[in-house]
């Protein structure tokens, strides 16, 4: 017997080739649009291609250290002016939504910075930092959030979350699934999710995860779509750097999928990677730049 | 410091009064509407006084081994004839859906009943179970599926499934995501999300799970109201019997949700439960039933 | 069929009666000797009994945060002269076995206390604080160890562990495998344990655990008792207040064991945690206390 | 900064120089001396040459499906008559061992063939296969042990054994740690290892494992040999082709180790699983096998 390990999909050249195919584009934003250095190089040629085709696309990322507005403005900083506020999803509106619906006054506790509380104040609820619940305080604290792995003590506040979560027997909020992220060529940072699932297995409760690969994530934007048009599943595609949350999460939703090369997965263990978990993308490419002749066209 | 551990929920006698609030209600299949003796005595006047009131209901059910029809009829042989196809969702319904939606012909290979088979058929794709893989087929099988854990020997299709799943780099989707299920007052049976489990942890891959907790299931019934009627979350309440599921999974999706106790938490344990778990229901009953006064009215 | 889920066990009043059966107790330091307020009340009459009978004794310990020596000081100082260095066991004495056997120079790197630091100099090998790896001396680092919650920053130096284990193919120890620990009637903090499990989930790697459940620790004790006379595993008892810890480490190594009630097992939980883990000791006591009155035999 | 992320290991082409350097040397069975088709050609002159330098050896095996006579009855038959009972030492004995210290009387229900139940009678217990469960005995079931994949029907005596230990608070044993194990040169088969850690997810329970990489593997060969001579770990090694077992555990309990590449691990993987695991073994040899030269000195 000879056995065909080889998955069903196909290296594609070109990126461009893949855009024209599609409605919709769904892209991840790090290791995808940027990396530690900056933006990829050429990314804002794919943007003005999709300007003049007149395709639209969102970015979906699990950063929700700050506010879409925000993270445009980074863009923006960097000379990417063409994603706009209202095409960035993050995972911190998903959370907004959850504690407009299921929480009702007191206190939501966070750990993150201060930018990241915007999704809870853009809730409507009072925000209180990790370090300041005390015991005149801790009975109205009503949702814990875990924003971002910047702005408290990690000593102290981990500590005093692990303590919050004992005594009260409220909701714990993922805002940012992921366990690290690159901060250099050689170094990672432990993100939000890490420091999250440390405290999930130490206390034995179930916390709530948003962030991809949950399919809440795709949800957002599906239905953000369809407020102002129609649209099929086989028309979006999501273009990621990560098998394990943008492809996952993508083809578990029904979307086609790109996996891209030019972040968390190395062009020499794609392949390896892909059999190895068993996720699959529809295509695999270099990164997500088009070439400058598709803009004469 | 004095402590307020207890959570925010309300112990309610009463069900007919939660019904009052919404104008959507989900149940749980088994637990809340049946256990493995029958029908939860006087469930029937719950649909009763459902449709006299004329509100909407479904049925949201991790269970993937029959078609809605077959399961539709099922609840008829026991007396209870509200309860149509059309209100049955099923995990085996999103199966369909991602099969529709990803996989592009050869065959579906399944562990399960040739009934389970239903919702692969029913996507357009060819059906193989897994005892009928042999070297002459097994390169045209595109997806495997775990849809029930009766209809297969045991023993030989589960370590031909291990045995696939190592050889083709295909998507392995679990219809069913419960580890276990009651079949006496004392006994359980092991469920087909129990074996899946076991396998993906065997070979390292990843596998896709539909079915509650997961938020995918809540959109599909979601949007299956949307098509005909506008509705806000607020008006939908999810009534189950397990936490880790029912109660999970609707507090995601930003639903309010009831804990019953005539089904996997007894009674004597819920408070514990939820402490543990960290899993707050907005109310507890000790089940779905309506008292016949209320069919007067 | 009526079912007997009681396990065979026996709740014995009388601590004093369970030392008469046994030639040599093993005694767990937390939560039988000592809590966080200071030493069990007349827990020095049971040393004094030990004494008097000429029983063997030994504390045997998962708190690598300090030598033998100190630890013993530590008893002292409250109080309990007859506990001595040489019947102090910690997982930190395996650890300094496993690095003398297992490296051969070069820089022991680890996070911890300078007196945790004790193990690793003990080894006759170069201590190396987290804080201090640089690029200049991290190809000279090869094993890391994890000793104790403190002494470090965790921030800086959490990440700055994560990324030397990246770059770095080199042994991981963890000379305390305990999650947490209590630090008041209501409070606990996070030990390096779970800091360690925290790594060892973000970079996928196996780390290598010493201390309590592991049979390591008790074949230490056991061997250094073979050194000076023969016994038998019948006649040693293992006393400890933690299930997953005390209780299963000391059955698996096919000792007796003992329960207590005053730590980590609270009297109102101990049945319902026995059935849920199926970890059964041989007796439940209150405490390892014994009553004065035994003394004037 | 250039990295070094190469751990201190040694490949070596001589097997012999090897041995050469060690006292006594501990070789795993399936993988070293023996695959799915046979003998590892050669390897009755690795036995030879450890004869004529009057070196000690030991095989030190986690299958537990029949008696160390009948292990070494299957090398005979193979033509590997320097293998005899008494030097081979399977996870089987641990538990018999396990047994005899802490069961006291009743039956000892298992999952296996009829020849794995002979460890069970050597502790001098009564055995039950767990089909001969019913009513009117389960309440003198004392203890369950997971002894091998084969001689039961999967379907009936999985259910029956989840149901048993939901019922019984009994210690559930583990003689078999691997999770599945080779067939064929395509195909594997999952191992008792893998049912029961099914079953331990399913109940929530802790069952005792014994079996590589635990110590109590390696703690039982050193008691052994500490019987008729002293010796120092620094002059045992140990063989294997696993790196979670045989490696894992060798390096744990202080031995030098060889990885051989002629089982479990390819040659081509070698180099990214010691990265990806952070498991290094002292040496990695092609095989266990030595050149017919070496016997003519």
């Amino acid at each position: 017997m000879t056995l065909n390990k080889k998955p069903k999909m196909k290296r594609i050249e070109d990126f461009k080739s893949i855009i024209d195919r599609y409605e919709v584009i769904f892209f991840d934003a790090f290791g995808v649009l940027k990396t530690h250095t900056g933006l990829v190089p050429g990314i804002e040629r794919t943007f003005a291609y999709l300007e003049a085709q007149k395709k639209e696309y969102y970015i979906v990322t699990n950063d929700a250290s700050r506010s879409p507005a925000q993270l445009a403005q980074s863009y923006h900083n960097k000379g990417l002016n063409l994603v706009t506020a209202d095409r960035i999803i993050s995972s911190g509106q998903l959370t907004k939504d959850y504690l407009e619906l299921k929480v009702e006054g007191g206190y939501v506790a966070y750990l993150g910075t201060t930018e990241s509380a915007h999704y809870i104040e853009s809730a409507g609820l009072k925000t209180l930092p990790v370090s300041d619940i005390n015991s005149s305080n801790i009975d109205q604290v009503n949702a814990l959030v875990f924003m971002d792995d910047e702005g408290f003590n990690w000593f102290e506040d981990i500590n005093k979350t692990v303590n919050l979560l004992r005594k009260r027997t409220i909701p714990a909020i993922v805002a940012n699934t992921d366990y690290a992220y690159p901060v250099s060529n050689h170094d990672v940072s432990i993100a939000i999710g890490g420091l999250a699932q440390m405290i999930e297995t130490i206390i034995g409760k179930k916390f709530i995860r948003f962030g991809k690969p949950d399919s809440q994530m795709f949800m957002f934007v599906y239905d953000l779509i369809r407020e102002y048009r129609p649209i099929n599943k086989k028309d979006i595609v999501m273009v990621g750097d990560t098998l394990q949350t943008d492809i996952m999460g993508g083809n578990k939703f029904g979307l086609d999928t790109v996996l891209v090369l030019s972040g968390n997965t190395l062009p020499q263990d794609a392949d390896n990677r892909i059999q190895a978990t068993g996720i699959v993308p529809t295509y695999i490419c270099d990164n997500a730049v088009i070439g400058p002749q598709a803009l004469n066209l």
